[in-house]
């Protein structure tokens, strides 16, 4: 961490400065400039508080060098984190497709979608039980019951279930669900966080909406701080000026993750452009770019479907879609160097 | 509300979704283009989910003619909204000052800062007990003590006082606090919000860093939807590609949003720069401008000052600024129409 | 187009409107609602101007059905542009490697990378003589001295070229440059779009750092408004939030383009990212999610290279991407339905 | 500036490096740390390329402490610059009022614009000849014919008159114009503004849409690399995710400009909203914020103003709002510290 000092600074708030530093086990390096003094500080500097330093009057600038995060840091952790859930895997090498419904609806719809994507190849079973929705008059999904409707799918097929939590009060009802989700609008709930870190469950922690990477790992580093290393990441894509698209898929978002980071990179093109006809080309854009899976909308039933969005896809499409993944999957580790 | 169906469409799904519509109590009007059917949809479409009637096979596009707020629109509800607290009301042409420290540390700091600020002619006393801070190695306030804190300082000054609220389980210890803040990552913790709404009490609602102003009136719809109407809205600056400043304050947010809706409208400089230097001439805009109040970072201890942002500025410099503030709202008052 | 007029809008000036609208060859649909007059605007609506409706003191606001832009939209021309130079084409089933360093600098360079990527599989060399640069006091590139050497590459390699304008005047410098790129900067540049709209010669339009797909699709109608219908597309990135890479690569503007227009798409993983390490896997998701060619930086001279970007890569590192990239190219080919 | 090593960096490419700094007349301080070494750089750095330094193989990043610009630095250039035009000047504590149509039309319209401009405290003339527009279809202003009619409304009233330049050859036509203005997408057209640096006319230099402080500076930079010192920074608002207004006004821009540079500030709040409506409040708050000035688009003919904006106000308006702005700004003198 490097701090710029402002020019002629309070001789004895600098020496305050650099004794509070020094006690901390900060080494300060002191270089005097043309214009400004900057200090240099040596040491484990995660754990300071840069908006702290900032704060004081004879302080310019802070900037770090290293990253803020520690745990969630490759640097520190050279492997590649693999979750395991029922009879798969999430990261180191395999190619993870969550697919369902945006919301559980009834038994017959859930627990069709639940064969047909079996079926079709999917590794994970997803379903919306709590909805977050801009409006309080849109439907907010089934709640309770819509999470014993997705149990009944995964007895009746197997498949590892995955659906969101939206409180804390919630937990109690997640436990036989195999990953908990965390909404894009919650990735900086920090209490939400902090409880997820005390379980011993994986956790899927969506993007926010306009959240930088090094935001979205210090909310990975809130997770890991509280014991619960068991991340998956998934990019969703951003808020930009486009509008043609729901949001923004950063595709860059793979290779950075998992060189900044060691946790298995999921990527859900249904919500990041929210159209179904885009859905084909970007996830096989994400498998080429080096994504651990792709997470996908799947209605069963298109003529009443008035509560799915309009990025879902049918079935039988994600069948197509799905050989094609894995396909381009098998193919892009022949070329592996 | 216009529905822009897509070309050819199948002529008994359109059938279909004129009688759910109709269903709704909605009148269609069907329209027929050279390139297109258009459906203008009469009625109260407040309560429509255009998501989902954007996800039928047959829909291109659906365009709101009507806000999709009800409760919080200045058509259904002309005068505006005025909220009581102790001895102060907000909105109704008065000039409200929130001042405080970032953080509640001690006894001493708060009740010296209280005491600083009423006599500089604060109107409510702010104070961070719950923090939310992107790392979770960075301080994360006093929590519960730090709201006993806070209640003795309004004790001994008569001040009303307003602090954040993070989770739903944090209720009960706000029996005392006056205003409940919801902090900018909040804004979309749809859960919390609708807690909210059960309670007979003040919230201040602050933006969300990137959304919009029709997101933002349906977090307030929220909080109305189950009750409660003492709603402040508060302008805290928004993300943008700048980076000198921490935020950019939005002030077109003060005509707008006292012209969509009936809120009193607050803004903090303190948050939307991150910098004291530019907390006097932002409040002075944002008076000039039409707001109904300034809530600003006040700190009493400088020397001492690694809890407080750089954004705070001295007791000294409030009076200074609390001064022209009600000065230049005395002479606005002269020039209105 | 739809017009949604005011509450109570002053009759003459409806009817004035409408009889200007039927001058101008457009049928209006009346359609009376509870709160609002909608007018739908029926027959070739891509040349009204949709601001000056809405300036219209009845007006509340004015929403576009069709596109604005009609020769760049595929609706209007279902076959795909395929654009010819030298002995390769872009477009039409071909995958277009563009390379070549950013400045040119020297005979010994340009010639040496020129060649280095031909071997490596490339088939357009690129180059910049002009070069646009923040600082006024940062090397603005040779300038029409780069033209000449870059043409000494093309007599030698046989390579095709491309380089960059950045005025009206620099046209004549241009008659043997291959594909005339016009940069981010530029894309608004609405005198030189038009002047190019009066080239016989292929212009690449980068997208602006903030626009929009319609915006870009706007720039590129200027072009073919004024003749010119060799057009290709650069997606570069757009400027978001994030900074740990330079820009973030729209990866869906690859679908999104070819379904809304019927350029070929390149993408330019070098600028997007700012970090060469990214280039191979960003290069590789855009083949896979269907784009027609890319465009890489590539220098020569590491020990020296005070003048390449950090986004540059080696020969030998191009070579290696070159050949994965027509593999993967070459594989998508058979998955094709 | 700083620079950090990576770790472990070839020791021949550092002492490279440090030579050929020191060549540049640049001291080299090396401060060694756990993890990295970092070079601080003393010495005029304003003309080091930051990307070229960033782009060697043993940097990790590059970390400016000195601003890139130097002559629009306040720092180097501590008094105001104060622009005379005709009997009036721009900056040194006077209010200046700009206003005008948005494009010219006639001469009768630009003359009665002019005069009931004039009346109402207007100080200078503004008008559109030149017209960037987004459609190809769209009017494009009246061009050389639109400048000899505003020559006429400045000869007929005395008002300076300042209007947009679009490219190099259009030079020639503003002899007789007072003020050049550069417009939002030209910010960045490098070779207009080192052209507009050559002139002995003051330059009114518009903020990109998406542009930071230190882009914009870097632009006047440019103007007065080549000599020309005559520079006024216009705020017209950003592109943010935010549709109710067109741009957002960025109020922070006023003090913060002040701070970092030298020039007169001019904030324009009709293209900043694009609504009418909200001209006079933001005009206020702007005038309160330490504005220098105003620019207001009026038009004379509400009946035919198929060609004006929806953030044009009537001439009676403007006199309004002219009158409450100059009112205001003499009561902030009063308050000056």
């Amino acid at each position: 961490m490097i701090v710029i000092l402002k020019q002629n600074p309070n001789e004895s708030q600098v020496a305050h400065l650099k004794t509070w530093l020094e006690g901390k086990g900060i080494t300060v390096h002191e270089s005097v400039g043309d214009s400004h003094v900057i200090l240099g500080l040596v040491g484990d500097t995660s754990k300071l508080d840069k908006d702290l330093i900032s704060a004081l009057d004879i302080v310019e600038d802070v900037k770090r060098v290293q990253e803020p995060y520690k745990n969630a840091n490759r640097k520190f952790h050279a492997e590649d984190t693999v979750i395991h859930v029922g009879n798969t895997q999430i990261g180191g090498g395999t190619l993870t497709l969550m697919a369902g419904p945006c919301s559980i609806e009834t038994e017959e719809q859930i627990i069709g979608v639940a064969k047909a994507v079996k079926a079709a190849g999917a590794t994970i079973l997803r379903g919306g039980a709590f909805k977050p929705r801009t409006s309080p008059y849109a439907f907010q999904g089934m709640g309770a019951d819509g999470i014993e409707l997705l149990k009944l799918a995964k007895k009746e097929t197997g498949l590892p279930i995955i659906t969101e939590i939206m409180e804390i009060s919630q937990l109690t009802l997640f436990d036989d669900v195999d990953i908990i989700q965390v909404g894009t609008r919650n990735m900086q709930n920090f209490n939400l966080l902090r409880e997820l870190g005390r379980q011993n469950k994986p956790v899927m922690l969506k993007r926010g909406m306009s959240a930088t990477y090094e935001e979205w790992l210090m909310s990975a580093e809130y997770i890991m701080a509280s014991g619960n290393e068991k991340i998956i990441l998934c990019e969703r894509g951003i808020r930009t000026f486009e509008t043609h698209t729901r949001n923004t898929l950063d595709i860059a978002a793979i290779p950075v993750l998992k060189k900044l980071s060691h946790f298995p990179v999921i990527i859900d093109p249904s919500h990041a452009t929210g159209k179904s006809a885009l859905v084909e080309s970007l996830s096989m854009a994400a498998v080429a770019g080096g994504a651990d899976g792709i997470m996908i909308e799947v209605h069963n039933d298109p003529e009443h479907a008035l509560c799915d969005g309009p990025q879902s896809i049918r079935p039988e499409q994600f069948a197509k879609i799905s050989a094609k993944l894995c396909a381009l999957h098998g193919f892009m580790k022949t070329m592996e160097d």
